[in-house]
């Protein structure tokens, strides 16, 4: 099996579940998908995952994982912060507000798409003041400036909610629950 | 502030969270709160995390946490296996059953009870096969006798369920963000 993925935290949580795996970067043309028809965040997330598993599929035959997320705060899309000032002025948007973020993930063979999956999980952000954000940032970047949500969840990320909704692994960025009951209704990983 | 916990999760939680504080043993009659009145998984969850806080506020001056967990499935709570044969045994009750797991978390100062909280999430256990719970139990064992539920969903516990509904943090056996925002309301840590 192939993991299209550059993120260390979708490796860890295959190697967690105890699923045996090889990396492989995606190749395709993220800006397009993106550019294309306006989606919400949960369809782009789907869009993006799907591309990530085709892309490797065309030259294997093996099973390839592909899987990616979105941010969407107050109808508006973020993407990764380019740099700390750019960070620092997501975590100003996002205070107070409720984060949307959805996590999908994608079977591939061949190139063809055999499974898909998308969820969203709500996260309430507390209101965070300006010595907080500074204070975050000293200790997070440049570590976060590989998270859409400026936030690693599995570090000091949990200072920033109040409440989240939805699944953990949805939250870290692939619904591994529902991609490891495909795995096994396929036979690739033991029931 | 002191965790009054001798559970390395919990231990982890916290450090991630950025917040000090030192461990010390909990030191209470813990039979006998559990034989005291017939109380609910959640409530129990509570009593405990309670007697633990307070156990160590008695002699100290500082902000003490208590924490504890309770699993039920079917109406019967369960405790931590003794042995692998008798995980395997809990491991064979839950297959297909819903477990619920309950967390609590108690502040305590100067021997009296501040704040407390408890929730339950629910997991839905698939259906285990004997060779699965065997090749579980050869990898997890003997880490998950130290887990009421016989399962570390920072490990392969995840190949356990098909669904899971509650906070993550819950399920990891201490309700993070509703302590973080007491602590917080407290002063103790910073916003």
């Amino acid at each position: 099996m192939i993991l299209a993925s550059n993120s260390q935290i979708r490796r860890t949580m295959l190697e967690q579940a105890g699923v045996g795996f090889n990396v492989r970067s995606p190749d395709f043309d993220e800006a397009a998908v993106k550019a294309g028809p306006d989606l919400g965040g949960e369809q782009l997330a789907r869009r993006l995952a799907e591309s990530k598993a085709a892309s490797i599929a065309a030259d294997d035959c093996d099973w390839v994982i592909g899987s990616d997320s979105t941010v969407t705060v107050n109808g508006q899309r973020y993407s990764k912060p380019r740099d700390r000032e750019e960070a620092a002025t997501h975590l100003r948007a996002f205070s107070g507000q409720i984060m949307e973020l959805a996590s999908a993930v994608a079977l591939a063979n061949r190139g063809r798409i055999d499974w898909s999956y998308a969820e969203t999980a709500r996260l309430k952000v507390r209101p965070l003041s300006e010595e907080f954000i500074q204070s975050y940032l000293n200790q997070e970047w440049p570590e976060v400036g590989y998270c859409v949500g400026v936030f690693r969840m599995e570090g000091r990320g949990v200072a920033l909610f109040e409440r989240v909704e939805g699944s953990h692994f949805t939250i870290l960025g692939m619904p591994l629950l529902p991609l490891l009951g495909a795995l096994r209704e396929r036979g690739i990983i033991a029931s």
